[in-house]
């Protein structure tokens, strides 16, 4: 149950909803908006007296609030996930990301232009960074893609150059003007990854690392929260409103693909996600057809795909010698193939009444 | 590995490599098309004497094999499928099905145009299947669906019309001049089911009944071939291989998903099916975005998708009134819905160069 | 809904009821035994006419029946399944399978005794067969398998001697007078495997073939119906319900292992089929460690872990030679092995208050 | 590849071999054990002149090392995980945790007898976790299970009480002397957590946080690590070679069920685990059948089947009035079926030649 306050609701009223529900066993979530105040209702205390646990709410509590002064409405959201539901925010949320290669230096990611992120899967060296960096952006990308810091599923794989990595990200963005997307694993990092990076990524593997999730849900930066190798939508949404309910409203969802039988592609992508998901939520919904397929030859179909389907953005592994990248080589595309891709994803754009921001 | 004759090869010559073969401890499986005769060189006899087990080949056998007369090629297929491999076929097979209301009366499927096939997931009366053709075919639907023989869950679900449902597709395709396609269950009813269908459909959970796929491999008829629900690229290539290795080349692929741990989705559409399998295959790749994805807010996007990706036709299920629909009527789009998808639909396409055959 | 009628209501009583329930638009499925007569109500007629779906029954419908005359009860069926739910039937089902090496002639399945079942994947030879029969004869298997009908994956693989294989398996019978399991894969087969065979087995890509559950369900011979690949225990006790719907009772459910991403074994066996089946159905349930492994290695220890946690019944694929063998050699147990497993067996059903039936 | 000191070499030897490595482009992995000093050769320089990822090593680098002095062996381990392989460990590993309630102080996991961990999955108050920890030591359990910090995934759920619940575990240890294991969910937490508990769990959700699985290996204190909802034994494996690379050398596998399509429980426990981690691991397996099944009236039967096929311990959640348990209740058995549960466990350990420490 979320309480939306009226535009002109004091302090005074927010408290007395508070306490209206202290009184009956609930908690109240608050978020200050720049517009509107709400409260979402969040739970109730548990039978044995610990806090926190969530319980049923009586449905004349609803009624109740609606009587309470200043309180424009009470809107029931049916799903366990509130805050990053479509029922309490029904029109799309645009998360804004400072980008100087475009026109009044801000992407907007979730409107009706698609964007381009791509890079490579990993920052190897300097030159490789700008190479790509270079390259790319020619092309019509507009956020650079490149990890820092990576997962290795064994402990003797290449864990990434950390912050030295950073730094070269930043560099790239000095010379291109593209904005950064990297990922964060740990919540100690978060504060030093702000420094450089535009949008913190969560990975994979990651999704439920709570912690984490709250650490950048105290920051105020873009997140990208990938799905989870076998996480259903319900819990990746879940996982989304950890981050919103600290108060960091930009979040991104990315699909990745899901682990299914199929061996032929490392993932199976989850084309319905896309669609699916701006049903169910407000957040604007990204693609990542390189992990999603573990396969060069067919990232750019699936390219084609999210973006028929609705995703409204791509993040693309692009490489200037795949077959010397020091991790997941297979899946990242040449600069040719990027190259060759850009049009036909203006094309396929363009079907759906949708363009591509490149400038 | 596969033994090309040349177009000038006699009889005896095709028996000197089968003679050869047997001397060799393998065995041949002859293919004798219009053009060119090829020999499937399938298996050595088994350890323990008994017939038709595969076995490893040395690879001078096929040495010995180019010298032979009127050999002109000897193709190594990699892989457990043989003619359904792209290795074995490397030109896209193209299915053909009579069709009246196209112009030349035939529609041609795995070429550059886009097929779609759209009808009732199951004949319920007259009047339904009529109304549902009239207006699928309006907004271009060239081939028209329907279950007569229906797959249930349960034993006290409906289970089709059978051959009275038969006949009312046969009056289907007398009114529309569309093509008929319809499953079939059942070795017994294939001889009947193909008096009135222009395509056989296995059903996702016939994909290993082997009898079935043998019985269809004896006919000439079109035959699309849906996914299992949980079977791989490859198991489904050995199942078509089953099909055209009785003699019927007119096999088409049919994505329909597969189960994942979504529960928000029926299936999940695995979209590479469509560029990866026109890789591994020449065979043409169908998209079933109604099955895969159970819902019929979001068949218009997948099927989108699916084109976008490289989907050769599309099976959608139309229904007048899908929530009175006898059988999955939630995965039925409405008649205004099919009137919205196909406009878009054109747009997808030709935005990759394809174009929507309607005719 | 069940209706269970007195044991002294007649044939009027029950055709009563029967007239009833077609004047409410439902159908009964009569099922007469030997000391009480049931009356399934199975479904009403769909909305536009068609029949046999299953639509909503009326709650006040159940309260008139109980008053009809002779009627001793209305058991109200929640799962989908009714005939194989425990609700319908509370006592455990014990199928009986004559078998000439035990006392009495008859090996009861489903009761306090466990039942070994061994013997070859496939029959080669009929020394093979020979063999391995007296060889788990002699340990104490009661029950030989053995397929003469073989799936295969591959159109080019080994698919069974046929009816060549199913009379060595009579001849091994006669010689050791073990009962025969084989398979029987398509419906014009049943009536010739029902000549050679004690239990037929429905495979595992046959689960919902829903014409040769039907046809099996037309025979009184006992039935063994392995779970579909990635099925679940819905699906396939609705599968087993198909069977007993025909009137065939003598089913008994056989878990082999799901599909899952573990590669290091070729299935998962699902353990908790064992105690959770034997709540939901009282069906016997049965245990197939060979295909649920796909390892040699670890089939013992499945084996124990199976009837530790309540399976009725074990079938073990045992190979003279298993590196040798034609199909499936990596999951077949040596003589060696198996003569080590039985005292294990014994062992461990004795530690849960059972034994092994052996003579 | 691993390169084992003779017990008789000295620093200089072993730095003889790490400047051979580097000189190689390879990397050392030192673990200078008690008695023996190993030296895991851990990859080479990638191609990118990047450090730390794994390249192939040449097999004539192994040869060279052989002849340094005071090298007795080089092992070739052919899987991913290397500290953790059989081949490089040949035998078990036990694992020693203090537990005042046992004879002699020690109990020893992954030795002969098995042991019983039990307790309420999340503490809740002093009464509950009191009246638990009473009841299990009465029936023979030797260490206690209990959450403080508990992963949920609802930021909205119960999260556990945090420090306070780990003195209320440390308070149960000196009241029942108990060894005490509990989560520990991210890498901040880690020294806190070691200052209450005897053995750290990494929950599923976490086996892949490899920040965490670094902390913890820094520790000397045993870790139980649970496998990842859809984790392959290799993966698993992996994460926990990240902990023993480390240094940390006292790890636990525990088997808490995979995700699979089955809805009638919560997970699908994967039996194969116990034989089979035996087989390619020398580290202790657990059982977490509560987790493994979701279902309290089936944690009995999975814990007998977990024994019977070779499982080390249990780890089973019990709950005083489940129904009224916080968190996951529906999973928790009560007392009377813990009391119950136990000689069933002791009959099963004997018959595989085992027994239950319980004193």
């Amino acid at each position: 149950m979320i309480v939306v306050m009226k535009s002109t609701s004091s302090d005074a009223d927010v408290q007395h909803v508070l306490s209206f529900l202290q009184n009956h066993g609930l908690s109240g979530h608050l978020s200050q908006g720049v517009e509107r105040t709400v409260i979402g209702v969040l739970g109730a205390v548990g039978p044995s007296g610990a806090p926190g646990s969530l319980g049923g709410i009586n449905p004349s509590i609803g009624e109740a609030l609606e009587g309470l002064p200043n309180v424009e409405d009470v809107v029931r959201v049916s799903k366990p996930y509130k805050l990053a539901s479509r029922e309490f925010h029904p029109e799309d949320t645009i998360v804004e990301v400072p980008s100087a290669c475009v026109e009044g230096g801000i992407v907007r990611i979730g409107g009706k232009e698609v964007v381009m992120m791509a890079g490579p899967c990993t920052v190897e060296t300097e030159k490789q960074l700008m190479t790509t960096a270079a390259a790319v952006r020619k092309e019509g990308a507009v956020i650079l893609r490149g990890g820092a810091f990576k997962p290795s599923t064994s402990p003797y794989g290449f864990r990434g150059l950390g912050e030295e990595g950073l730094k070269l990200l930043a560099k790239a963005r000095d010379e291109f003007g593209m904005a950064i997307i990297t990922e964060v694993m740990t919540p100690s990092d978060v504060a030093m990854v702000c420094e450089y990076a535009d949008i913190l990524q969560i990975g994979t593997r990651n999704m439920q690392n709570y912690m984490l999730l709250d650490e950048v849900g105290r920051t105020r930066k873009p997140v990208v929260i990938k799905r989870g190798m076998s996480a259903t939508f319900e819990e990746w949404l879940l996982a989304a409103e950890y981050i919103l309910s600290q108060g960091n409203r930009n979040v991104i969802l990315c699909e990745r693909g899901i682990r299914t039988f199929e061996k032929a592609t490392r993932n199976t992508m989850d084309i319905s996600a896309f669609p699916l998901l701006k049903r169910l939520s407000h957040l604007p919904v990204l693609s990542d057809p390189s992990q999603g397929t573990g396969r060069r030859d067919i990232v750019g179909p699936l390219s084609l795909a999210s973006v028929a389907a609705g995703a409204d953005a791509l993040l693309v592994e692009v490489h200037p010698n795949p077959d010397e990248a020091l991790k997941d080589g297979a899946q990242s595309i040449t600069i040719p193939q990027f190259r060759e891709l850009m049009p036909q994803l203006h094309a396929v754009a363009g079907a759906i009444g949708r363009s591509v921001i490149t400038k």
